[in-house]
Order: structure tokens, then C-alpha cells, then sequence
């Protein structure tokens, strides 16, 4: 027998569930989840969310707010199909059986190839189970995760600031500055929103960036992405970038889709690729940006540095084209985000 | 004696007159003006606009509203300086003093060779004369015609539709389409708001545009400006642009300071210059270009098809920083104008 259809009380507790999700932290291997538990009459039981790899999964947050007992009978509205694997924690499935619960209402199915299953072993155990309610909010929110897993490499933004005209340095290499303060307060609550900030070896020879998150006083920002260096060409020891709060990852290789595994093998889950445009091109090319995001200053520079060199497009075409998600006016300058193929899930 | 400071009410006149002067014709050898005629309650006993090269002047249009010693003692609200010259109308400084109007109050001050000094006519009869009321709005609302005034030229919009990384075709050529048809559209519209339209013999060579103003559904726009082509190159007798409904301007010669002397001697106050980077590279380089107007299109070409090549800047400190002035979505694409150094009057 087919459940009972989700309740307009059951999406509306969805919603909430989203919101609460979104306290958990935007960097990490673990997706963010938020749980709220429902009484019959569609009272709020308990609520809960997840708050990092180690920490409780965001069901079991919940349920740990009820009494022993209390969960018998009730539901739970879950962001993500709850877990079915012994990973840090216990499964979640288990632990919604073992409360009682007697009906479980998910948005997004778990793609994991470990952590799957979770609807059916509820099912099999006589839960009604029901998914797929709001699945665009669920799946845009968990976007990078997603496409993450499926992709088997972190989710990847490439970032640059360019003039009117596309050029990012003048010819003689100097770019300090094209863009504002606000672009570059931007930039850096980017980095902070990422695993891993990714560059060349030729931006490190080129600009010695120290690649930290800074907030508006130059303090370090509580989240630190891991930097990342690629390439072949030796790094001198004395680099600002060797000196980072966190360890630097050097990856001594051309290939970005072997790099991309690296970093997924070490739990790095999005990167923000910072530069410069031999990397940007390759990623671009070979279809591995999931982001675009440009910082647009009002100047003409002209010349020969551009963001992005060939990038396999030989007529109109073929051109890649995005889906721009937003336009952010920053002083005098616009932030534009934009999703290519690989970044729409 | 100096007369007694603008009121309030003389300044909502002149806001009001700033309105009368936008019913006006947006291109054209002559400035759009508005007139509001004040009687000494505040009440307003006429108003009037300029419609355009051969028709009476905004003053004129006001007081021809009147009957005979209606104006007399009155007060004419003007958003320019009334002129002082004989052309295909009489001076419009005599037409007050000959109405009996009393005061005068002017927004932005006559820069014309032949047509300045109004002011002092008036002041010379005895008419109080109060100037720079709204100046900055003023200014604003006449910067095409100012500039062109000032700088004895046309008033140079450089237009480019390009992909996010700044290319204006792919590596073959092709460039239909970058932009999506509201952008398009919009095109159209700049160029019905312009004298002429200007490019290059390779444009024409390349692309053998229409250049044609036209609605959503193909029909011609009432106004089309001149099509222009520069450059030493021959032009095919098949050529698309020598059948356009207005004569095209073909100029010989690469020189654009000089090809835009020819066309302001033409009586051509304002071009819009639509390629291609060539000419739009030359412009900027050589300071001539006042707005650029950029249509951004979400999608990434890459290769050598840019909007501008080398224009002249060495290091960032040299870099052209432009005011933008407006950012407009248009589809999935924006629309930015900005302007540069030339342009800011």
C-alpha cells in the first residue's frame, strides 16, 4: 500500500527543516541536513540539524530532544533520505526504528554508494515512507554535495575579477587592482565558503598570494580552506603560501581531473580556483568548473591577459553556456555567479 | 543688484521644465529644451519644448501660448540658456525682452560659439537673470549635445555584445547569436536614439550588416540614423548597407579624429558605433569613445575573437576606469553602460 501523500503541515515543515539545515557548516565531507519531528496533530515535537563530520546526524539531534518514548507513533520530516550505514555515527534509519517513528517524509534521495538504502530498510520495517517533497529547494540547497557525489570529485568554482573587456592584468602582468574593497571582502568570504582554495605554480611565482580568509580588518576568518598548489614547476621554500595556518596540499601534476580525485580522496569536497588562467582554461575545457564566478570592474585594460585562453570552442555553437544565477553590484563593481553543465544538478 | 536666489517654486518649474524638454527628439543637430512661463503667484501660465532643428525654440513655444502682454512681467523657466543668435529661428533672448518677461531662470549655461551670451543680452535690458538652477540634472539630461559641443565632435557610444570571458565571436568567426533577443531588441533601440551608426569596411566585409533600426516584429523604427563606414577598404555595390533607406556615409580613411570631424560638420551629433574591434580599439585608445555600452551574455567562448585589442595601457595604473551607469537584465543577459572620461561632462 502506498503512503498517505505529504501534508501541506509536512512541507511546511520541510521548509523549516531546509532552514535548519543551513545553520550546519557549508564546508566538510558530511551534506547539510536538518530534521524536524512531527506530532499527529502537526505540532513541532522536536527539530534538529547537523553540525559536522563526528557530530550527530540531523535526525538523531532530533530525536535526542524527546523523551525515551516519546518518538513512538510521531514523524520525521528529513532534508536527506536518512542514512543506512555504520560510518562515525550509526545509521539513521536505525535510529528512527528504534525511536518508533511511524512515518518518514524525505526530499532528496542519498546518491551515496555506502550511505543509500535508508528508505527501503524503513519500508521493509513497515515506516511509511515518503521522498521526493520539495526535491528543487532539497537539491539546490545540497548542490555541492551533490554534485560532489556523483561526480566523485570536489565541486569546483572558478573565480576571477576582470575589466569590462575581459582582461585580468594590464601587459605587463600588474592587476593590483582591478576590482574594489567590496569584491575583494567578497573574495574572501568565498574562500571561507570553500574546502580548498586551488592555484598554479605560475600564481605562486607570479603573485606569492598568501591565500588566506580574511574579514574586513585583515583578521583570519574561522574557516580556513586548505590551500592547494598544482603544478610541475618547483615552489620556493620562502613562499607566503607555504606559511598558511593550515597545511598546503602541493599536487606535482598538469592532469586537474587526477588532482580532483586527490582532493576528493582527502575529504576535500569544493574548491575555489583562484588562478590563474592556464588552470581556469583547463578546467573550463575540459568541463570540470561547476561555478563561474566573475568579479566585473567599470575599466578597459585591453592587451594580452585574459581570464581564459582556448577553451575547445571553434564556432558559436559550441560556445559553454551558463546559467547565471546572480548579479551582485559591489561598490563599483558587479559579482556575477554563474552554473555550467557539469554544476546543474 | 543681484537678483533674489531661485525659489522653491522656480525649482519645481525647472523639474517640470526638464520634462517638457524629453518630449523632444533625442537625436538631431539641436539641444532638446523645456520652458515653463511662471506668473507671479506661482501658478504656471504657459509651457512649451523644443520639437527639433527648424521648429521654434522652447521659449518661443511657451510665450507663442500667451496672448499679446500676457508674458509681460512674467517669469520664463528655461533648462538652457536662451540663445543669442539669428539661425533658422531669431534669437530667443529677443523674443523675451520683446514678450516683457521680467525674469529669467536657466538651468545649464549656453557653451554654443554663435549662440552663447543670452544671458547678458537679457541682464543688459534690465531682466533679472538667475542661472544653474538643477545644473547637475541639468547637465545630465544634455550631456550627448554638450559633449559633441565641447568637443566639436560627435557624442561616441561604443556598443560590443560579448560572452562572460569577453569574447565577441568564436575562433571561426561566428557570432550569431551571443545574445538573446531582448538584448537584441534593446540594440535596436540605441540605434533609433543615435545620428548614425558607425563601422568598419572589415564589419561590412565580414558580416554585411543592415544596420537598420527596427521594431520587435522587423518594421522599421521611425527613425533610422545614417549609416556610417570608415575605413580603406572597398565596399561590395551588394553590399546590404548600401540599401539602406537613408543615404550611407562612406569616409575613406582610417583616421577616426578626423571621420568624426567630417560627421559633426555633417551635423551629426551622436554615433553609435557597432564594430568592429578595430575600430572600437582605436576609439578607446584614442580617447574618442564617451559611453561604452556592453551586453554580457552568460557563456564562455574563449579564443581570439575579443572586443578590444591593445588600447595602449602598459601597467593597471594606466588602466581606463569608466562610471557605470546603468546595469539592465535583458533575458539572460545584462545590458551595462558606462562611461568614460570623454563622456563625463
Amino acid at each position: 500500500m502506498n503512503p498517505t501523500p505529504p501534508s501541506d503541515t509536512e512541507e511546511r515543515a520541510m521548509r523549516h527543516a531546509l532552514s535548519l539545515a543551513s545553520n550546519g557548516p557549508a564546508t566538510g565531507v558530511n551534506p547539510r541536513v536538518g530534521c524536524v519531528i512531527l506530532r499527529g496533530d502537526g505540532s513541532i515535537a522536536a527539530e534538529g540539524w547537523h553540525r559536522g563530520a563526528g557530530t550527530p546526524h540531523a535526525e538523531v539531534d532530533a530525536l535526542a530532544r524527546l523523551a525515551p518514548g516519546e518518538a513512538a507513533g510521531l514523524t520525521a520530516v528529513v532534508t536527506l533520505e536518512p542514512c543506512n550505514h555504520h560510518g562515525r555515527t550509526g545509521p539513521c534509519s536505525e535510529a528512527l526504528l528504534d525511536a518508533g517513528v511511524a512515518r518518514v517524509v524525505f526530499s532528496v534521495d542519498d546518491p551515496g554508494e555506502h550511505s543509500a538504502g535508508g528508505a527501503e530498510r524503513l519500508a521493509e520495517a513497515g515506516v511509511a515512507v515518503v521522498s521526493g517533497v520539495l526535491v528543487d529547494e532539497g537539491t539546490e540547497f545540497l548542490r555541492r554535495w551533490l554534485t560532489s557525489e556523483r561526480l566523485r570529485r570536489p565541486f569546483v568554482t572558478v573565480k576571477w575579477a576582470s575589466s569590462l573587456d575581459g582582461r585580468v592584468a594590464a601587459a605587463d602582468g600588474s592587476s593590483r587592482w582591478i576590482t574594489g574593497t567590496a569584491a575583494r571582502q567578497h573574495v574572501h568570504e568565498q574562500r571561507a565558503a570553500h574546502d580548498a582554495i586551488l592555484v598554479g605554480t605560475g600564481t605562486v611565482l607570479a603573485d606569492d598570494p598568501s591565500l588566506t580568509a580574511r574579514g574586513d580588518a585583515g583578521e583570519l576568518l574561522p574557516h580556513q580552506p586548505r590551500p592547494v598548489i598544482v603544478g610541475e614547476r618547483a615552489v620556493p621554500r620562502d613562499a607566503s603560501i607555504l606559511r598558511h595556518p593550515r597545511g598546503t596540499i602541493e599536487l606535482r601534476t598538469r592532469d586537474l581531473e587526477k588532482a580532483l580525485g586527490e582532493l576528493y580522496a582527502d575529504e576535500i569536497r569544493s574548491v575555489f580556483v583562484e588562478g590563474g588562467p592556464t588552470i581556469a582554461t583547463e578546467l573550463v575545457r575540459l568541463g570540470l568548473a561547476d561555478d563561474i564566478l566573475v568579479y566585473l570592474a567599470p575599466t578597459l585594460i585591453g592587451g594580452p591577459r585574459l581570464a581564459l585562453g582556448d577553451v575547445g570552442v571553434r564556432s558559436i555553437d559550441d560556445q559553454q553556456r551558463l546559467r547565471v544565477m546572480s548579479v551582485t553590484p559591489l561598490g563599483d563593481d558587479l559579482a556575477i555567479l554563474a552554473r555550467t553543465q557539469s554544476g546543474s544538478s
